[in-house]
């Protein structure tokens, strides 16, 4: 119900806005005497911060995070943890040009007409930088998950029309656009600049993965692994898309070719991406997303006015030409929030 | 975090297993003094129940809904409403060969291993059955949803490798398989014919559309009308790939050819389905799903004993060798809950 | 905010009214394998039903439960479990004369306005007959509880202005006012017959005990375990005020007075009832209720028609005259969801 | 199930420990275009806040509030908003000698039980520090309150034993123990000053109004308003006992003189509260509680080490000697929290 809020037991509200001082999270339901390495949640956010290289926005934010609660002599102490971080560099005069239009693919018209009033400079609660505090917290989930022996990665597959044709997972990192094709990550970054080159934006494909989660989390009825990991990712703006395992390919297969056959080793394939009936299988559970392009261009484009007129938009301000590298750690940090949840059910449900 | 429960103020809990006495389903939130047309609930479930033609199981299921409680002289009175539907034709017997072993691509295993206790008599909890009170449910929402304006529906693109290549609205339901090009659903039905008749099963794609829904429905953050969407779906256990509007077709634009531009009447383009930063924008509200092909089938298939030996299994009982028709009326109630609930919420929040 | 659910992981949701054909619960969150004693659940019912003995309504109902799911072999499956029970006895006819006016005590007036439609023949959702099934699934806390080792039992110590002047846990369900001192007990029994004689009621004072909980269950926030177990009791519709431990007296205590003091082998007094900084401190968890007399009574009272206009209603049907004994099973069935729901989440919790 | 979390639809999130850099809460579900008047806000926290008089501790703490979110030009924008508020002289070096063990009446032994590693430095998490930033959010309900005429206000009428004869409701605020009766509040702030002098420390009563609630709010089963109302009142830490209305008057009164009548211009007493059924019925609601005396006494206890050997304590620090009056504008905030979110669910359900 609560819509700044999300997961059951392990669960985040986050607040701030674009423009404001500052956003935070709120993390319930961390167990206790949990050791939380703080440089951790901080290498997941500078993965994720703006201006880590030139295919990103120059928008510089340090990123820097404070732990204000929940966390004594580097262990969590069962009280809820909130992390806060400042807001830097707003810039909200680029915004004042955009006061009374509606910029297209932003939801300055849909929250014009659901709650009657809008704080114009910028996408305020539904920009993309809430999505910080999600990777400070799901940077604690993961750590959570750790102790369960479980590891979450994402990369890119797909940027624009350019795909990956081979994958290495420990060249992601060192790819500007997270993709774990050396030479597609070359073409990516180059179809990225010929894009900004143009005013314009490109998409792509995200996958991310859970190594090593145990058999039987999720649930069997509504809030199944993959439905739960399905709504945790379209809540990531940009995404548009979302697949478990094989995804719309098992659409064109017979049964005979898409079953997971079961060895006494284990499965003998993994086109269900690691969920059997809306619990993990003990397979890596994979989901692959559509991430949509970057909605600020600096093209042209039709739109109206708060009053309804007809006008022409160019989005200024400091934009990034491709979102999918920055996508990554928000997503693993969905699928993190997510399995923490499901860890914490299941130790309920097993005693 | 009730795992038998979907929604939040318009919000239904489920009960009952494949082979128990009855399934069921509270609603709770319902606003009262709501005219119900308990045939129209009906006609929903008849549009879901087996058997309805060749091309489903041959199970037959007469699904007749009692209503238990919450409404009195043909109004809804505030109070939970309560509709149970009698279990006529388990065949348990067929079940014994499968008390010891697992089904591929069923949740027999992960139900073992996350519960360690199971009623091996069918999928129980994980069976699509439950979804026949899901439709009884979702048809209220569609009644509630009536007074707002707004009208649901589902269709059939794809079965296997055939696809629709146009599109008749009216011919939906005269369609065996609920597509809207009569051509290729002719083409359809042929494949499932075959596919049945080699032992084996088909899967395909459903879109679902919510037309004439207002603009200012779903919440900015988390509870994105999309990402609400997607779990919803998600939630039906066929489904395993979800898109709102263009969705994977979207990765490979540039932003200027995926904003959805804007004019003084509307918006010009709806490759964004409707939704606009989590909240609904005035246009059709369009969902496509990936539905993976029944995982009972008659082909032999290797997997391993409850005590976790080899073997081979041949799912004997009455199976849909595809269930993409039946899986529409599914998806249109799971639409229509989330509607609902945030039809309620909307109304919470506006006064 | 489900209004018709209580508790978080251990999860009731009640429906039925007291003219329909049944009542009914699902019970979400039971961990499985647990050995279900159905004997024990009717015991509860039969403890609660009318028609006990000459000092509760001469109303007859059996109140036999059905099992519709969650329970396979004896054992708890981890689905959702559901219980029913017919309405037999409902008399409706009784109630025509209710039909246009609003009862004292009842919740006939607000349900009206707040609802704008209602189901005259009797109080149907806020009638006590609800309570049928949270006893039924109280019965299933107490069973899960018994596996941590806590017993819950409950006694009356006040009806009307006859008090309990000793205390023999041994001798409550030997009364036929569940009070644990057999001379008052008399008296009670007394004091009932003459009020009923009198066609009005009387109320009384019922206590609740949790014994051998332990330390750590409940929530040191919000979700303390005196404000559960006080929400949990007053939802029961006669209970009128909560305390836990000592309650009303400690306001006039120094804090010297009030506080259990500690030792090694425990605390060495109990005035806080068992709770400190809202979680579980090792005592018996012990609370006490105010329940008002019952609304519905035979003498002359003065109320209005729907339609606004002064008149005089004498209230039919078979009633309670003192509603206290029945009281204490719904009382114990409130405890043990409250301690059902923190046993899980303090496993969750501490792995 | 969140448990920093109170409230369904207007729902508060608090963080923050009494000796960590500051307290917070994250409001959700204000509905948008709400004008803020933060000085009234500031009015309510200046109640609540130590130091005020010679009767509360001497520990200062300006409380002075800062809005990171959700107020845009005065107005509520939908999104959520974020209150905090530093802590200023937390004094930490008085808790060296509490480290090693359990302060009788505190929540220092059963925290650390729960959860097994503690922040020893005062209560943390279960300080009554805590309750401030209730008295922020609470100030934002009572504002959206107003906007359908209800106002609340509460007032103390016992302390220790000292009890109030008489009430003018517009001389609370002027008395120092916010006592409604000049004379009695002078013999209250005496006998708080000798419980001072003797180190020890006094409880008492106090009660909490709202008027004007339109009929129709709070629930008819489980969420009964005054079952949410006596959660609330007992999740503040001090508090042991609730009544709605009469309370436990009513058990020793006949159904005939407990009953409230109903004329055509409304009910002829309000011995219920202003609930019916768990619905308002149009009277003021009105609630008693049980406030115990100050836990943190100079008076020598019996108590443990956290190694279990027996000790003695004297606690040190500043302590407020009776707390009663500062529980005045939190009771208030937990009434105005509980009904701003019952007149948003009304909404919801009659659109």
């Amino acid at each position: 119900m609560a819509s700044n809020s999300f997961g059951d037991f392990f669960r985040i509200t986050t607040f701030g806005e674009s423009h404001g001082p500052a956003i935070g999270v709120i993390i319930d339901g961390v167990p206790p005497g949990l050791t939380i390495d703080i440089d951790q949640i901080q290498v997941d956010l500078d993965r994720r911060r703006p201006g880590a290289n030139d295919l990103t926005t120059p928008r510089k934010e340090a990123d820097k995070l404070s732990v204000l609660s929940g966390i004594f002599e580097t262990k969590t102490t069962g009280a809820a943890i909130t992390i806060t971080i400042q807001n830097k560099d707003p810039k909200s005069h680029h915004y004042d040009t955009l006061k009374n239009l509606y910029r297209p693919g932003h939801a300055d018209f849909t929250w014009d007409k659901k709650y009657a009033h809008r704080d114009y400079r910028g996408g305020g609660r539904t920009s993309g930088r809430e999505t910080a505090v999600r990777v400070a917290a799901g940077a604690i989930a993961k750590q959570l998950l750790a102790t369960a022996g479980v590891n979450i990665y994402g990369h890119v597959t797909q940027i624009g029309t350019i795909k990956a044709n081979s994958f290495d997972k420990c060249s992601i990192e060192d790819s500007p656009v997270r993709c774990g094709d050396p030479n597609a990550s070359e073409n990516m970054a180059a179809s990225i600049r010929a894009a900004r080159k143009d005013g314009d934006s490109l998409g792509g494909i995200v996958k991310c993965v859970a190594e090593q989660v145990p058999v039987g989390w999720g649930d069997p009825v509504f809030s199944k692994l993959d439905a739960l990991l399905a709504g945790a990712m379209l809540s990531i703006g940009a995404v548009k898309g979302f697949e478990i395992g094989e995804g719309f390919s098992l659409a064109s297969l017979r049964g005979s070719e898409a079953n997971d056959e079961i060895s006494p080793t284990g499965f003998l394939s993994n086109r269900m991406g690691g969920v059997l009936g809306g619990i993990s299988n003990g397979e890596d559970i994979a989901v692959t997303l559509a991430v949509k392009p970057t909605s600020s261009i600096r093209k042209e484009q039709q739109t109206v006015t708060t009053d309804g007129k007809k006008t022409i938009v160019v989005v200024p301000g400091r934009h990034d030409p491709c979102i999918c590298a920055r996508v990554v750690p928000v997503a693993e940090a969905m699928m993190a929030l997510v399995l923490a949840d499901c860890f914490l059910k299941q130790r309920a449900i097993k005693g």
